[in-house]
């Protein structure tokens, strides 16, 4: 455990990229309506972020939940990877594309399918190989650090739209708070 | 199997009440944003409604997904459950009236708790006691009822707002095409 | 709203298939485990079937849950597509036939790509044609009789093996109840 | 974004605790099934933490996901809630409780409602105050700390029971293969 403690430790120095920040977050900014997706456990993280965007007030949507439009010109796709492999994802993406709509990319890979259709990629290099599988199997390093990252961009926003925890607070579900 | 089929078309000779349907109307229309909510399978009743709902170009939404807002004055809480005593479901649609929002209930239990929180309910009454249990065991019968009444609200909206087919198509997921 | 109802009951009279229905229920008890899945509204027909094959005492998946495992040789993939050409669901189909698995195609349409992949191809076939778009639009008529189909055949295994409503009520989720 | 990842780097330092972590780790070998359950970001933590627990062998479930059965005596329940409080978890953990199976409580309030009710408790206690909602709003710090905290518990799993990251991979959902 303490093993992956000090690889996150060590992972979140280079985490941060201050023009592919600002970058993220025009297009963010820039787009109508957001959709967040992922498969597996970069599909919780995806819906992580999608959950803070709508606090933040904007239009997010997660792929695959029931009440999700339609992706049209001027939206913005939110594909999460690691491997930037995941085929339904790159089928998202590249449908997104079709349609006109932007593409950001998060992933480890910077080579990666999902990489070269996305307009921007955010790059969760992991300095460490193979030998983190042993305590941090499969893609938990991506998975937490994109997670770290997703949740800086939320920073990041309410920092300089100037959004107080409250207003994030008062769109809160109701399932969080029912009088049971 | 035949046994189930004939007490589902003997129930749909039951189904349609003119004055609930336009008052249940009403409330749809007459709402900010329309959020469905049901445990289990009236949970999937619930979330196949506000699918079409959603295609059909209103704001909606299920609870318990990721991007579903707080409930606010002006939106209406679709509450499906088939004893009308689900608890969460219960809590969910008092905390709804607590806020001032409305509430429809569609439920098999005209005194139920959720009918007594409700604005308005919808009952779908069955004509069948415990026999039936052998072949429609638990809710089975007022599931299927339920999404056959709900198909026909969607019905009914499509021909007093003249929408047709292809409008809602234009608001499917891509999830349902992408070129894989 | 009445007519949707006379096109389910005209359906339901041919929506069962005696040899068909056998087959199935072959299929189900043969498997290890069994893998529902679905997009969109026929998505949560899977699901509904899911719920009830746990509650009968099987070990039903859902695919894109959280908790699903690989599908293995051995173990059966039931793929609910209207359309029967999904893309998702087709690649769905194929994988599940690569590893050496079976797959039951419930759908529409005979000639389907679902359909020639699948070991056994339950044909819901419609006899209306576009004229039903007005009020049962998309899907609707074949998620209807897919749901309704699938309970059918709960029925069935609840007589054949001698299982009581009682019996599926005791696996029941804590989330109906919860004594809020 | 900065100061987000400096707090959870200080965070990580006090995380592991050994004592807990066996107990954490003996209530899940000790358990015929494991439930997990959370609501909004922390549910999605709780999912993480299932998908894991199916990748290395254990039967695992998400409250609220379709193939859910009811827990039995034997079986556990992780509920993850920050504050403690909320009130659908606290009315599974009671239930569970009433059933007799075990709760294993993840939360960062020691004396909340959670933490009297469970048979064990993780205290994922912060350091920070207020002043960290600016740029770690609601549960932020809370979700990322549980969700790396999980992980930790799988690293340990792993190297306790000798169990390679290939082992992990074999159960991997076909949703993240498709060859589509």
């Amino acid at each position: 455990m303490q093993k992956l403690f000090a690889v996150i430790s060590e992972s979140l120095k280079d985490l941060y990229d201050q023009k592919k920040v600002e970058k993220f977050i025009d297009a963010i900014e820039g787009s109508k309506r957001i959709f967040c997706s992922g498969i597996g456990r970069s599909g919780l993280v995806a819906r992580a972020f999608a959950m803070r965007l709508m606090h933040l007030g904007y239009e997010a949507y997660v792929i695959g939940e029931t009440i999700t439009p339609r992706i049209e010109l001027g939206d913005l796709l939110i594909a999460v990877s690691g491997s930037g492999e995941t085929p339904i994802i790159v089928a998202f993406a590249k449908k997104t594309k079709e349609i006109g709509a932007k593409v950001v990319a998060v992933t480890s890979k910077a080579d990666s399918s999902i990489a070269k259709i996305a307009d921007l990629t955010i790059v969760l290099k992991s300095k460490f190989g193979k030998e983190i599988s042993k305590f941090a199997p499969l893609g938990t390093l991506f998975e937490i650090t994109a997670l770290i990252f997703l949740d800086g961009i939320v920073a990041e926003i309410m920092e300089k739209k100037n959004i107080s925890e409250d207003k994030l607070a008062r769109r809160h579900s109701i399932e969080n708070e029912v009088g049971l």
